[in-house]
């Protein structure tokens, strides 16, 4: 199954990353704000239950995807890559 | 209104960063494939109206975001920040 994870800093981290971004968009001339800057992991599970997909890429993000002291993560299973 | 950009590198290019965390993952012992390493970037569009903010995206995508050349890019409105 295939698993999509969203790696993002947590509120209240500082982004640098995403300050820059920002930054530079404004010089571009785009009127944005509240720019961060995450991570985003494709990768296929060799699992057909979602329930236990679920489980096995939580247990991934616990354990190297994520620094959950500083970083939340979201997932969604089944989307199709771009 | 609130965006969100998911920037992947293209098939067939390399990525060093998804072949590191694959193997990192199958030293962990979970069983997986085909891992990709993207950006999330999350930011604020200083416009209501959904078809321009997305051209507006579109725009910051080309310009900056991405590298069209060796990423594509998808756009998600008025995603929640998690």
């Amino acid at each position: 199954m295939r698993a999509t994870v969203l790696v993002r800093p947590k509120a209240g981290i500082l982004d640098p990353q995403g300050e820059a971004v920002e930054t530079s968009l404004r010089h571009l001339g785009f009127e944005v704000g509240g720019a961060r800057v995450g991570r985003v992991i494709d990768l296929e599970v060799d699992e057909a239950d979602g329930a236990r997909a679920r489980e096995q890429v939580e247990a991934m993000c616990e354990q190297l995807l994520a620094n959950p002291l500083i970083e939340s993560y979201e997932i969604v299973l089944g989307e199709q890559r771009s």
